[in-house]
């Protein structure tokens, strides 16, 4: 069950230093990593730690080998970035433990004759498949997912248990939808009239790109008219909300709890931490990255890092601090009658 | 499949202007429709566009039809509202291309003996109906739901797939629940003793109204003792937690993300912008507006817009102006101490 | 179906002043309770109310019976925590009532051969159960539940319908997890390549403790390598996100919507309001307070209550006074030059 270390190089590349016949068994933290492990050091500040480390073999960047080299006995793989490496490396030993679904459709599963589901994807009990939907090779739905009408979903991607993708919409190769998640929700379009609310009916897809992460009890919502996009290598964490007709640019990335609302157009390799909030039929271009918590109330044009969100304080002096926030307009005042006073003073001392 | 325009009017009304016979496949906006198309003019501001789509006909309100007429060839349907008209044209459309689930309970169904399902219901696959409920006329149960023991979901009703309506919980009439709500999940009561939470239980219902459309992965709780309402009309975006005990009133629409607290009074005919909070037993009258991101922390008895959220910044600017924030009290002192001394200074001053 | 004082005193404690033999049929507050009620007094401030109720008998403090027995006829019981009591009341009264789901696998679910049921629990219609998992003594699992692989419920943990428990996950006794939530999915966790995100396999659990309870549709990451971690008696409200690694010390509560970011360590008996945002790798003291709406950007290390959110205004007054906010900068060096002119000026004066 070990790994060569010399498999590992010839799978994933790096130059190591040390034999490649040593066999390691799993990835580890620098502090966590027994003997048996190999750890990464993805951060120059923990170079000490790293010489402390346990672990058989390190991952670690040209910039830290010559220190890592004089005080550390195992063996090193050099490459550019230990951090992807790590992740890479992560990669290879999680699917040599991972259970692998197996093809086909399972007993329990309801699966409609007029549906495409490819002989290599695996389809869950209880998963609901209608007619039209086409399921390609590879493809993992998980226990209790709905696929609606006409829906492609593309080789290689997998769905968690309970996720629902609705009708018509489309995603590419390998991604991922973790489970309670909802593609395709109707966007809230209505109309008003006189005080009561017309549904308009929404009509859109929801058009994914391939690599592209959803994470649990994210929602996103079917265009109106035309299509809600996003683009690929996307990823989205969870409980995030896409409202209908949104353009999400490629490899931008929103944590846990994002609200975006309907026609915004966001760039590409943008981030949004988390609980960050975009108002509707707002630009943000390439780049822009939006701090955690804060609402994103104009159009973005100029790449950088936003942010907007009240500071926390002892609840005592947020309430002396939020007063006079009530009253700036006040104490603006106050500064400009000081102003005015004091000007008046100093023209009467230069007489 | 096209649809005359004379047929349009028949049904729903406006002053046809042009051939009754002229046929249109479907609704666009302005710049999209093409020439099977009928578009609309909502904003006075997009009449120079107007005339310059390709649309077969335009829907038009009279203000801006002596415009629209002097210089757009195709026919125009002239209505008070053009925007709520295309709504209701977009409905027609709609409902000519839409899949009609059929009525039945799907063999892969879970329905107790004891529920009662109108035969003109529609029941879907893997859903599961407890005894006691009661399933309207044509009310679409999607895959997977979950409808607890003596629920209520009134005529005409559609839960989308994998919904889950708790017992005893009941909605009215032409309503909408998309997949991953939750409706009458227990409310959040606890006794504190010695730190330790002793949980309430949680007795009451969720009581909604006719027209009520709720969001995808939203969630209602139950009252404790008493109901939480949802009055008519009232329309629910994605991802909103509505506490035990809140009451609605009719015609209020939330945007995504909201949350309101237990025992909240909301008047009628609100609006809540995205992931605006509202903190508990607080009441809010009719036609109150609270702007996105905005936190209600007392009661609003007056109508109008309401808006609480830190404006968006660089970070750097940002830094500036929260390190700011969190000192206005100091700021407050020394603009004090200023107007002390400018006193002492005018008053020698005039001695 | 009435249950004698007597016999309560006897479950629940307390001291009855009264007939033992009077029998109750249910519990309601003050103003609600008819003559087959109990209801309690947990509030001094509502005595006179008490006086009025109609209630059959009523549950006080003894600080209060004094009074309450001056004015009121009915029966007693005397209990240092009337709110307490009352929960625990309320709990026998739901318990008479409930519907106890019926020992068993039903049916139409589907449990892996491989699986561990013990007979005493209840398996729903279409529930999932994956090779592997231990499903304990008097454990509900609702219809439409998702149980993955080598995953652990505890004993008189009951688990609403549509919930979904990933992979090797672990549940103590007596919690209750609501609908649509996902325990287990995988946290946010990538490297990127210039600009490209690649997934870090998230292989920890999540590890709950007793008595837990978690809200409809919340969201609990599984941890990357270590797990994630909530212990004893933890409260979790609806629609709430827990990222991977974090640690939610005993009998910490937090209120819906509330999101925190990965590794985050969270002490015991903390409360976070609605919608409170914790960042990533931050460190919160035991019986730290968290107000609804505030963000938590750095680590706090002294109990105490804590608020960070913008005042609600008029919108008129809050585009002013975030106007103001942009500006703080400025209306600082205004105070500045104020104060530098005055010390010219009082020089001179006192020159």
């Amino acid at each position: 069950m070990g790994t060569r270390l010399g498999e590992l190089v010839e799978r994933l590349g790096g130059q190591l230093v040390g034999d490649p016949n040593l066999e390691v068994f799993g990835i580890a933290p620098l502090t966590d990593a027994g003997v048996s492990h190999i750890s990464f050091l993805s951060n120059s500040k923990l170079r000490a730690q790293a010489l402390h480390s346990q672990a058989a073999a390190l991952i670690v960047a040209a910039a830290d080998d010559e220190f890592i080299a004089a005080g550390y006995a195992g063996a090193r793989i050099v490459t550019p970035n230990p951090y992807v490496y790590f992740a890479r490396a992560a990669q290879f030993f999680a699917a040599q433990d991972a259970h692998v679904a197996p093809a086909g459709i399972h007993p329990a599963a309801s699966v409609d004759a007029m549906a495409t589901v490819d002989a290599s994807a695996s389809v869950g009990a209880r998963a609901v498949i209608e007619a039209g939907a086409v399921i390609g090779p590879g493809v993992v739905i998980g226990a209790g997912c709905y696929i609606g009408r006409d829906a492609v979903i593309g080789e290689a991607t997998e769905l968690f248990a309970n996720v629902t993708f609705h009708a018509r919409c489309q995603i590419g190769a390998r991604g991922i939808i973790h489970s309670g998640a909802v593609i395709g929700t109707d966007g809230f379009g209505f109309a008003n009239e006189g005080g009561v609310y017309i549904k308009i009916p929404q009509t859109g897809r929801v058009m994914i790109g391939d690599d592209v992460d959803i994470g649990a009890n994210t929602t996103i919502d079917r265009g109106a008219l035309a299509d809600t996009v996003i683009e690929d290598g996307v990823k989205l964490d969870n409980q995030i909300q896409i409202g209908h007709n949104c353009h999400v640019g490629a490899h931008t990335a929103m944590a846990g709890c994002v609200g975006v609302a309907g026609s915004a157009k966001i760039g590409k390799y943008c981030t949004f931490g988390g609980a960050a909030m975009v108002l509707g039929h707002l630009t943000i271009a390439d780049r822009v990255h939006i701090s955690s918590g804060s609402m994103v109330s104009r159009s973005i044009l100029e790449a950088g890092q936003y942010t907007g969100f009240y500071p926390l304080a002892k609840n005592a002096e947020w309430e002396k601090s939020a007063a006079i926030v009530r009253n700036l307009a006040s104490m603006r005042e106050k500064i400009r009658a000081l102003e005015k006073t004091i000007k008046t003073l100093t023209t009467q001392d230069t007489k």
